[in-house]
């Protein structure tokens, strides 16, 4: 898709915003055996660079599906990155495809073929004679010296497209590398200079549809902004994206936004951005100086990994309780067994002394205990999905709260660890906001 | 493209094997805010079904894109697996797109709208008016019901490509579930009478690229297998997909492999099929009549969890304790203060003594101890990813190994986890395997 060109110099309209394509190659991404993590991280490097992508596509290792769907893309986007394809083995046919679109022939470099050859010397590799196809490229193309052992090009189509046509190795690190050293610059000059920045606001507690109807409303009519929802088994992010004349303008324009989303979603904002439930507890922990400890029956555990998994966790989280049976919440907790056996495993009675006993035995300011019916089987005739969550304060006091959770055995663990996460987060916020 | 129809039933010439794309759908993807591993995921499904994928697309929630790149897949591949797009935001558009391309109006289905209203009373949540816009699908098309909230179906589009549409929800969870009840089937009687069974073998303690060079030399020349490896942080899959004229036929084919491969690793072995490493040792506790208890700092209570998410662990797991602090391991676990300070918190007799505290305090048969320095800091200078872990057998007896574990924090602690599991797993086995 044409920008436009004199000269040669592709130009375009000034207020046509600049679409994109990764064209990601290789079979091992539609047989399954890997996950094409390229395409993810090229579309939000575009993105930051003021490109829209419209397509991510992946093809087999064929010449002629290649071909077919970089014929396809050129005639709907202004630049292509070609992600893959340029290894020394004969399935490797990104050079030759890009060739055969452009109509031009491959042509060998002896600067690039010295540098494959001293990047072998310095890694004490053999080189195999087939290494040295890669110093072949394009006529014409621009080359981007190895990092790893292969070269990328960028290549303008001949019209009508032009579409500009980037090939980057698919490792990974190879790809970022050469994205960043080489096609970076490329991009800038292309897309002029709009910028964007994304927002994250992390909720629990209410369902997608829910979030977007409250947020959508919101949002009318603003074409600087894209928002998308994204749910997951613990939380829904709602996520905005704000262009911009240049980062600072994004990032500055994207404020007043975020603080009307988390207005409009009250206490069902756990955090913004990089700050999600677990983060946000032992932050609000650690400014209070304070810690916290578990009792978990149903969740087995979940709810102290959930919070241990996060780097310097052990500042706050003393430790817990996994009282599974019967006997735990008894010989580990100290409940009493008449009572357990009175109301029920699953009950509020026997949720509030597991709270109580997670910060008596072990010294928290706080203790948390949860007890529900994860299935897939009832619970004394309890339907599946009953939860109960409390919290023992610092000053001894005991809430309990219950509902019925929906979802598998796994999102009922997951949503119960979470309400009872965001049940302290709420008591730690001191100026709480309301409390539903 | 067309497999052909007779009175509206889709065949196929015999020998033309059946080519699939998967088109997801969601701007978050292009944003680069998401990787897509649904097409991973369906890709191997469909692999292991006897079906070739030949693209993966992913288009933005803008409908003119949609349905261009709908068009285009459909004059390449017999079956398009959609996925995202069917929930009940304004953004969601695979119902009118596919009804589009159709030709055919979305018709509203009375009992999807009242399985729909029936998950949302089972949660208890407020259903919005606009999740009823999730029980419109297109005229003429199979409904899938929901197992979340959203509803799919398949729809085959008119001559001239008769290429059969399937939609399925973009969360993973969904649409692995809806792709097992109602697409697995409908693809095999597309993909004809050759049927495939996939074999799963599970693998703890060793690296991938170890595990491919043991097991890529049994299986040279075998053109009725698909060999493919899969690796998560707490395990390695090898997968070998067997095919053959019947069902019956592919997994007898199938057992001897299984046997060779399981031969071949020996004790690395941790289960096959839907046997992972925590249903093994549940079960095998539970064949015996013994329970297990934990007491763990490293992993925060994940390995008790990693036995509680599976359905039915309340009959073998008892509980166990967090003991995250020095604090927590002296009140709780009962462990001697001076001990912990001397030996260090992550340390063998430290280790030693929670296995013994997770068995006595809890009176079960089996106690699992585990200490290690997950990172991102050392502790007490050890590099990261030191770990040890231990097991209080029935006679009281412990056991205590230790090595370095690599990886992220998130790694060290899943596979750390994996490293006592095993090591229940393999005392379970009264004819024990070679003990590494």
């Amino acid at each position: 898709m044409t920008l436009g060109t004199i000269d040669g110099i592709v130009i375009r309209e000034p207020d046509e915003p600049v679409r994109a394509a990764v064209l990601s190659v290789g079979s091992e991404l539609l047989l399954g055996d890997l996950t094409d993590t390229n395409a993810t991280w090229v579309s939000l490097r575009l993105r930051e660079l003021g490109v829209e992508v419209v397509h991510h596509l992946a093809v087999r290792d064929v010449l002629a599906e290649f071909l077919d769907a970089l014929a396809w893309l050129a005639e709907r986007v202004h630049l292509i990155v070609v992600g893959g394809g340029l290894g020394p083995t004969v399935d490797d046919l990104t050079r030759e495809a890009i060739a055969e679109a452009a109509g031009v022939p491959l042509e060998h470099h002896d600067d690039l073929a010295e540098m494959i050859a001293e990047r072998f010397r310095a890694g004490r590799f053999e080189m195999a004679r087939q290494n040295l196809k890669q110093a072949l490229i394009p006529k014409g193309a621009t080359p981007y010296p190895p990092v790893g052992t292969a070269p990328g090009f960028g290549l303008t189509l001949p019209e009508p497209t032009a579409t500009r046509v980037v090939a980057l190795p698919g490792v990974p690190w190879e790809l970022k590398e050469l994205f960043g050293r080489f096609v970076a610059d490329e991009v800038r000059q292309l897309a002029g200079a709009r910028a964007t920045v994304t927002r994250i606001v992390h909720v629990v507690g209410r369902g997608e549809s829910n979030v977007a109807s409250v947020i959508e409303p919101l949002l009318e009519g603003r074409d600087d902004v894209v928002l998308s929802f994204l749910a997951r088994s613990s939380e829904i992010q709602v996520r905005l994206t704000v262009s911009a004349e240049d980062p600072h303008a994004a990032r500055a324009a994207s404020q007043p936004l975020v603080e009307e989303v988390v207005a409009a979603l009250g206490s069902a904002v756990v955090g913004v951005d990089d700050d999600v439930l677990e983060d946000v507890v032992l932050r609000l922990l650690q400014e209070r100086g304070q810690t916290v400890a578990t009792a978990e029956s149903a969740t087995g555990g979940d709810v102290a990994a959930r919070l241990a998994r996060v780097a310097g966790a052990s500042a706050s989280l003393v430790g817990g309780m996994v009282v599974y049976t019967a006997a735990a919440k008894d010989g580990l907790a100290g409940l009493d067994a008449a009572l357990v056996a009175a109301e029920g495993e699953v009950s509020e009675a026997v949720t509030r002394d597991l709270a109580r006993a997670a910060r008596e035995r072990t010294g928290a300011d706080w203790g948390i205990g949860v007890t529900g019916v994860a299935g897939p089987s009832m619970v004394d005739d309890l339907p599946i999905g009953s939860c109960f969550w409390a919290l023992a304060h610092p000053n001894g006091e005991v809430e309990v709260h219950g509902r019925r959770i929906p979802g598998d055995r796994g999102q009922v663990i997951a949503r119960l660890g979470s309400a009872a996460l965001d049940l302290l987060r709420r008591r730690l916020l001191v100026d709480g906001v309301d409390d539903d």
